[in-house]
């Protein structure tokens, strides 16, 4: 069996749960159908397996290296990468006509959670692509597409995401990047640039970076921000590549993790200012930056889930085969050593494991499912969708982090000092699932965005439509799961009434106080979310199981119950616990002196 | 400051808590006072800050290598631990007779945080003899005591505890090293052990490991287990060191963290035999590993809390002087950006370091103290302490390394992308501390010794002398903690019923499904210990509050408050919850088929 993820689990989601084999019924997606999914599947997997998960460990060792000129690394990132644009994976999910593929982001997701699971590193390079080139597709003029959106899409660019300073990371308002304008219509971009993945390596021909930057005199805050082009090569009219681009790499970064993707400081403009192309219209870049954000945070959540993914099932093959001890009660010490998947502890951390890593699976796809939805259903349907993913992104981005963060440091328990050691891959997985949480905006800016935001907008619609739509599934004649399905309704009953006292009071408390503990609340509602997400795998996997199907299927439905009944006993009560705190509006940590500490 | 750990709060723990400056009245620790304590304590934070803390993150990188013939590292570590040996804190605790300063475990404890806080890989070397002297004090014969104990204490030999072997981590029932008895009375050692920290180097004159084996014809299982001290260099009877004995390094072990410390594969009898030496009685060698457990699982828990309290302290500085964004409800971008210490989502995060940190060091002193007590007290005194301390310990072990741990990631979150970059040590005290919950015991096993053994032992009489000594501290009239006494009392009345019915349970559900939660079990109850723990530190800080104290005396025992409070608010009410469920015997985990996963 794979080791990078369950292919009957993403079979169960992609068709069983999310129905992706009728996406076809959109224009869009005319002619696609199940057997175009499993066999770009099949793909994904042996390029994933042969080409990504090879060197997975040697990228984390032997980092990227800069001598002054250029930036190496072992020769196998390009291999692989450049399989995976010979496949056409760059493109899934843009247009035919941009020399795109034209899948649904369900499927572009699913794929994406493949390389990531394999090699989160060098799955890094195109995934950061994908994001600039969907951003240039949105919002690029006719240039802009021509000269670099259609290289992004045929792999030939890779592109970057530039918005952080060594000043201002989470803070955007106040980046100092200035781009001041010339005559041609061009901008010169001056200022400095942290954290930027990708910023250079020889992987591709060009790279395509997108900045934030003030224009001249534009207003303070976030209102001055504008987006802009700025390639490290130059290219001219007909496409061709010119000279370098005023764009100078600063220094490397190194993390403790996810080690292979070259993560920079970049300057730009050290000399005459680096040409930039301005994107839609000026001040309007961190608008078109949120628009974009929903993909690019549940492709950040999809990333934590892969790893959280893998962990699992190499967890779980070393639990199989290593004997260790014996049951409680058996005295006699002659007798064999069981499998460690014989031991109550050691099941539990599997199915703990298995709880976080397909929930957030489920999580992810569901949430690509509405991006779907929402670019291709009727008016009804795309403002129904958009909501749900409005109130979903925070959660999205951050559960699977938290939870499968967690699920990585069990799998190294798993295995005890064994996983501990660099001999096995679970360390590693625990190392890079530990940036998820901090990068594509840190929990507490999720849980700010959940509360402060999403929460109130829309006089409260977007958490409406999630509430509708859990107790759209809460059908208490479920057989077996009356129990799951009372406790999900009474756990979306309080948060109900926590989230409207918390909105009603907030005028009273004010907004340092109102939002004081909003990641406790994105973490409470993020285990129902899921909670809920686990009654319908369970729904299903029962409905599956009166058929009366095989053995091999039945262990696998079994395991959904097993997975949901473990979630709603051992997780789920955890939310209501946290919320009953969030009601209370304590003060302790806002009202804190920081004196004291 | 220094960022290794609060001198004021080591005072307010030794002194204003644990009145560790009366231990003068045992005639042991006479003559010896606050003065003494506190030369001591400069001493050794002076050390530890100027020799072990600046090659830290060097041994991080610049891991221990065997070219074959030797094991070589930085000279770095040597210096130090030369230092360490120079200032006589290898024999801190030990006899005055064998060379010793004759502390209080207690201070010993204190110190060790303070090195294992300063360089946790380092600090291991002399750990680790001291756990290996520790035995041989109690257990050896004369010859013992002169050959091996006497250069341990004097730290011109270093010492290791060789107990797991490759197929036999956890299930020491099954180790297979075997011990040949010899005419003269000494032993021959054939086998291979796993895990052995500080197992091969040039730091010292001479290695003793303290082996478990058996002997030829033992029982099987834990019954036929003995101990055998093996130098790696013979030692004649005049002292002088001979030849190199049988135990050949075939190993190093590459871990995730905790780099610095030489970890091997030893092979004892790949020739003709380890020469070993029986330490007391034959197939007694479990019993002794258990008797001296105690204290090195205090010690394991004290390197967690140390870990997680200088990660707190660098979060915590790094917090003061970083400015990002502005509060909630500030409009105006112009206005300064504030320190990260004004966030309230940040605030929280470091009051829950703090309250993790500081609540561990009263747990790993407090379980110290009761060390003296056992050893020192009245006969009355001693059996309450030893009962205290018989289920304190997979406490102290445990709940140390899993919320350090958090407390390690948190550090992390504050920091943002810096604190997940080489640049800072918190990503480093982070791996590190990964390791704490995993070696001396995992938590499966510290859980299954409190709930299978130390729970039931003596009908009750550990678990009721905790209950006891935590219902003496509930005092409902506390000026200002009532809410916090009234929360932990009806806590601990839960625990109570929730233990006994469980007990009651067992015989009839059986030892599997009674143990299967077991680990759930110990979070909860070391929650409502470090509850207690910081409900005592609140009294005692609200009564010197009272005496109207300096301005900085102030901040600290105003911080002491703030984080009794955080703990009560923020984490007591998870313990009620996992006890909820812990009360329903689930069997979700014990009775699950394993080929569902």
């Amino acid at each position: 069996m794979s080791l990078i993820l369950n292919r009957r689990d993403l079979d169960f989601l992609l068709y069983d749960f999310l129905e992706s084999d009728h996406l076809h019924h959109y224009p869009r997606f005319a002619g696609q159908g199940r057997e175009t999914y499993d066999q770009i599947i099949d793909l994904a997997f042996t390029l994933a397996e042969a080409q990504f998960q090879p060197h997975a460990a040697l990228v984390d060792v032997d980092e990227p290296r800069f001598d002054g000129e250029r930036v190496s690394m072992p020769a196998e990132v390009k291999q692989a990468l450049d399989a995976y644009v010979e496949a056409g994976f760059m493109g899934a999910g843009f247009d035919e006509e941009l020399g795109g593929l034209q899948l649904p982001c369900t499927l572009v997701q699913a794929i994406a959670a493949l390389f990531y699971a394999a090699n989160v590193s060098t799955a890094t390079y195109p995934l950061l692509t994908i994001g600039a080139a969907n951003l240039l597709a949105a919002y690029g003029d006719e240039t802009q597409r021509r000269l670099y959106l259609e290289p992004l899409v045929a792999g030939r660019y890779f592109g970057t995401m530039c918005l952080s300073e060594p000043h201002a990371g989470s803070s955007l308002a106040d980046i100092r990047t200035k781009a001041v304008p010339q005559a041609d219509g061009s901008y010169r971009l001056f200022g400095s640039k942290m954290w930027i993945s990708g910023g250079e390596h020889e992987l591709s021909e060009n790279i395509v970076h997108l900045v934030l930057a003030k224009i001249e005199g534009a207003p303070p805050g976030v209102k001055g921000i504008s987006l802009f082009a700025v390639p490290r090569l130059l290219v001219a009219g007909d496409g061709s590549l010119g000279a370098r681009n005023d764009v100078r790499l600063a220094g490397l970064n190194h993390k403790m993790g996810w080690r292979g993707i070259v993560n920079t400081v970049l300057n730009f403009g050290e000399d005459e200012g680096a040409i930039g192309s301005l994107v839609g219209e000026p001040h309007r870049g961190l608008a078109y930056m949120f628009h974009m954000m929903n993909e690019a945070r549940i492709a950040c959540g999809v990333a934590a889930v892969a790893l959280s993914y893998t962990g699992y099932l190499h967890s779980l093959d070393y639990a199989k085969t290593r004997r260790q001890g014996r049951l409680p009660g058996e005295k006699d010490p002659t007798t064999p050593m069981v499998p460690l998947t014989e031991h109550a502890d050691v099941k539990r951390m599997l199915l703990q494991q298995k709880a976080y890593a397909e929930g957030g699976l489920a999580l992810g796809l569901y949430s690509a499912s509405l991006v779907d939805l929402q670019d291709q259903g009727t008016a009804e349907e795309s403002l129904k969708a958009r909501r749900l993913l409005d109130i979903l992104t925070p959660i999205v981005k951050t559960w699977p982090a938290v939870y499968g963060l967690k699920a990585n440091e069990i799998a190294i328990q798993v295995l005890g000092g064994a996983g501990y050691t660099r001999d096995y891959p679970l360390e590693r997985f625990y190392r890079e699932n530990r940036l998820n949480a901090i990068h594509e905006g840190t929990t507490g800016i999720q849980a700010g965005d959940l509360l402060g935001r999403k929460v109130r907008q829309e006089e409260g619609a977007a958490f409406d439509a999630l509430c509708d739509a859990i107790s759209a599934d809460l059908d208490p004649l479920t057989k077996g799961l009356s129990v799951e399905t009372e406790d999900l309704a009474a756990a979306l009953g309080i948060c109900r009434q926590v989230t409207h006292d918390l909105v009603a009071a907030a005028a009273q408390v004010g907004e340092v106080r109102y939002l004081a503990n909003a990641t406790l609340y994105l973490d409470a509602i993020g285990h129902i979310v899921v909670a809920w997400l686990w009654l319908r795998q369970a729904q299903i996997a029962s409905r599956l199981l009166a058929e009366g199907p095989g053995e091999e299927e039945t262990a696998f439905l079994q395991g959904k119950l097993a997975a949901c009944r473990y979630f709603f006993r051992y997780e789920l009560p955890a939310a209501r616990t946290t919320l009953a705190l969030v009601a209370q509006i304590d003060d302790t940590c806002a009202s804190l002196d920081p004196a004291v500490l």
